[in-house]
């Protein structure tokens, strides 16, 4: 039902193997100056969405974000967000729980290093570096999915850990 | 602050004219099979995240998706969206509130029609069509920006209405 909208793209290709699309997804969150749209709701129920560029250090994502957004007032208040990377139709979806958040000159140098390495913009070198907030996030569930024939098997990891198989 | 991460990227291309941003955001909402990132929140304040399909009918974003979805629960609570389209470098970012909501038996034609046509699918031709919900969101807020030098000017709909020059 999820992508019925997308029967009709459904290509020769077959659905991917579960390695396959866990080797997909680990590179889509590592390639250089990978982005993501990083959905968190405040209290009152209020969404919010922006891109952000990520670091991804094997098993965290790293966001860094003014710590008087929008995103990271709801970061601090809900210690959840639900991150999209990829495509519309070559979808990595993250549900992830923040178990880091420090102030820029706290964090862990090796949070902070793989980001400015990932996203190729080290916060700490700007005049303002206080005024930014570093989170780290750990998924709980990924899902990957491309056309409809990938629905099934969409979930690569849960309860945060990598399953072995598509289900 | 923003887009400090994309400072690098700033092209000897200048920021696009507020009319430009305007027909490049209608023209990514009137795309063939155009896809939004839409996030929507729960009262108890879990953000949700999924690409759907859109029509657009010069005014107002269409959404079809199943009404026991989440998104379709959240929409119905809150009636209120935030919706991303184009790619996170040539983002257009929509603020919306759910100004009609119809199981697909009793949509407005005109929107349902709006919706096969542009998304290439027609709900109403599923054998499970009860299942779906159609939604009609009108954009409060929109933005279009591409890199840090559209930062500024980047509101080109507020209070619902198109303002008539950059701020």
């Amino acid at each position: 039902v999820l992508e019925r909208a997308r029967l009709r793209d459904m290509a020769a290709a077959p659905p991917r193997s579960f390695q396959l699309r866990k080797a997909d997804a680990l590179a889509i969150l590592s390639a250089p100056r990978a982005d993501a749209w990083v959905a968190t709701a405040s209290g009152a129920g209020a969404a919010h969405l922006v891109p952000l560029s990520i670091g991804w250090d094997g098993e965290r994502v790293v966001l860094v974000t003014p710590s008087a957004s929008t995103t990271a007032g709801n970061l601090s208040s809900s210690a959840l967000a639900r991150l999209a990377l990829g495509g519309t139709r070559d979808v990595v979806m993250i549900d992830a729980e923040v178990v880091g958040s420090h102030p820029l000159a706290g964090a862990p140098p090796a949070a902070l290093a793989v980001f400015a390495e990932q996203s190729g913009w080290n916060p700490a070198d700007e005049p303002d570096a206080d005024a930014y907030q570093l989170f780290v996030l750990r998924p709980v569930r990924l899902q990957a999915w491309r056309e409809a024939n990938e629905i099934a098997g969409r979930t690569l990891l849960r309860d945060a850990t990598w399953i072995d198989q598509a289900t």
